[in-house]
């Protein structure tokens, strides 16, 4: 089976998604009897370019990479997003355009298409998770077809598809993890004697943080990956509004030497749980001593921890490893993950 | 669909099986339109049964838990394993019948003869998995039906199906863990200050570690899990005893202080690396610090952290929670959830 594929968004993550592509080309062959080409791209500064007939991606990458337009490889004129879509001929869509988190577009928008058009969906954007997830899910069902996000929350690592896959009726009665990387190395490096501005510093010097922290450290990162877990695993809508976060702004210096002596941490905790019906959810601060299964996240790492009805608390545990901090290479093997699942 | 099922063995883990399936069969009926019946149950010491029509799973519960044998439910008469299989018309058999992990069976001849009969074959069984994965795989393959083993490692919390279906074409490179919690009990319960006979003595009350404890300390129960996990994960045969485990026995209380003294813990560390192409195994003692993910991992938790080509490193940790403490209730999920991956 050949797979026409578009990318919508041409960015880090997408790009990464292309090559992590060929360089798993002979395995998905051989296993699964599955070739791909990329059939439309849409980039944000780079131009769009549409060759049903399948475009030289290594040709699009070396363009985009050195800040030129990949518009000479198109076979006809596309001049936005929508046009390529329409004219890609693609039966996949990987949906990584830059998203406005609090209406999850233009994302949704471009998902709706593609699924009307008969393509699979698969984005690592949490907003039209948060903001779309029945629809997009009816959508695609109604065409026969599949709405996947796995890189939405944990950057690629398994996290839906361990819920939706491994734990089949199940019922899940809480979570509760630390799903912000950024404020987790702000507060780790604080309790080594930084301060916030240099712990925040050194973060944004590992390409964690953005220049412009606000949506990290504020908690609203962690509150639309909260609300993307409640929305999918409780099939129940929730907005980041609604989880309300509280960041570690005020969390100083002072108050993490106090806590260390007492041989406790703050960690930003992220936490769900559904009593009689109700889910009652929270992303704020929150001391943590030594037998909280949190307690040894430091840095970079990130997890959660689900309670269900049938087995032990199950917690899935991210952790940096040689040569690799997470990022773009990491969120796209979880859309190669959808990829994978979807054409097996 | 309706399934017949056969309960080869009906031990703890088959009995809470069988609960599971009852408290379940309203969403099993819901979300797949799957019904099943009891059409034939195997015991070690109160007797055999068959009924291709369904057997009266309740009265067989209470019969077999008060101690009196099984046959009157039967509609003819059947001798042993074997004839149960052969004479239950079942669509899935799950075998959890005791086993001889040295060889394997009976658990191996059970599982040929449900496949041969066109039965899915699901077991808890950690033997048949090392002595007959690449046999049993291939013959379930070629009748077009199933052999599973979630509940074979870590309980019956998913590992397999996470790497199988969450991880797809995602290259293994190593895993390292605590595969088992005896051992793991019975070093936190040292570093307390408890001699080794007393933390033995603990493990046992709580029914985790068996009257004779060698398979347990002596590292054999973890070094067929690893032999488990390299085979199935790596497709590549292992015995337990090419993975030769060192125990705890030779772990004394003064070692124990001495670590905590310097902040170390010790722990039945077991890991597995693929290096070019050949597979480095390894189950014994180890000093862990505070940087080390094994070291907050005490009582009876168990975990495995997987390094693949394509994420972080990601982590699997089990861990107690309230009104559960691990044992047949969840081994039995692990069971139910291959089931219910099989007919979903």
């Amino acid at each position: 089976m050949h797979y026409n594929l578009a990318l919508i968004g041409f960015g880090n993550v997408a790009r990464s998604l292309a090559r992590l592509l060929i360089r798993k080309q002979d395995l998905l062959k051989s296993k699964h009897d599955v070739t791909f080409s990329f059939t439309g791209i849409s980039t944000g500064r780079h131009g769009f370019a549409v060759n049903p007939k399948g475009l030289d991606i290594q040709k699009a990458l070396e363009l985009a990479e050195s800040g030129k337009s990949i518009s000479p490889l198109s076979t006809f004129q596309v001049d936005d997003s929508l046009a390529v879509i329409q004219h890609s001929s693609a039966n996949v869509m990987f949906e990584n355009s830059p998203v406005n988190t609090q209406t999850g577009q233009p994302a949704l928008d471009h998902i709706r298409m593609g699924l009307d058009l008969g393509m699979h969906a698969i984005t690592a954007n949490k907003g039209p998770v948060v903001h779309g997830y029945r629809e997009l899910t009816a959508l695609a069902e109604s065409k026969g077809k599949t709405f996947r996000f796995e890189s939405a929350v944990l950057g690629g690592a398994p996290v839906f598809s361990v819920m939706r896959e491994a734990f089949p009726l199940a019922e899940l009665e809480s979570f509760k993890g630390i799903l912000n990387a950024t404020t987790n190395v702000i507060l780790s490096r604080m309790e080594s004697g930084e301060t916030y501005e240099q712990a925040l510093k050194y973060a944004q010097s590992i390409g964690l943080a953005e220049t412009d922290p606000t949506n990290d450290v504020d908690g609203w990162d962690a509150a639309i990956k909260v609300a993307a877990l409640v929305t999918v695993l409780w099939d129940t809508p929730m907005t980041p509004q609604q989880v309300n976060p509280t960041g570690i702004r005020g969390i100083t210096s002072e108050m993490i030497a106090k806590a260390k002596a007492d041989g406790k941490r703050y960690k930003l905790v992220c936490s769900a749980e559904k009593v009689d019906g109700k889910i009652n959810v929270s992303v704020s601060p929150q001391l943590v001593d030594a037998s909280s299964s949190l307690y040894g996240m430091m840095n970079s790492s990130t997890g959660v921890t689900f309670r269900t009805d049938v087995v032990l608390d199950y917690s899935i545990v991210l952790s940096e490893k040689p040569g690799m901090t997470g990022g773009p290479a990491e969120t796209a093997y979880g859309l190669f993950a959808d990829f994978a699942n979807i054409v097996k």
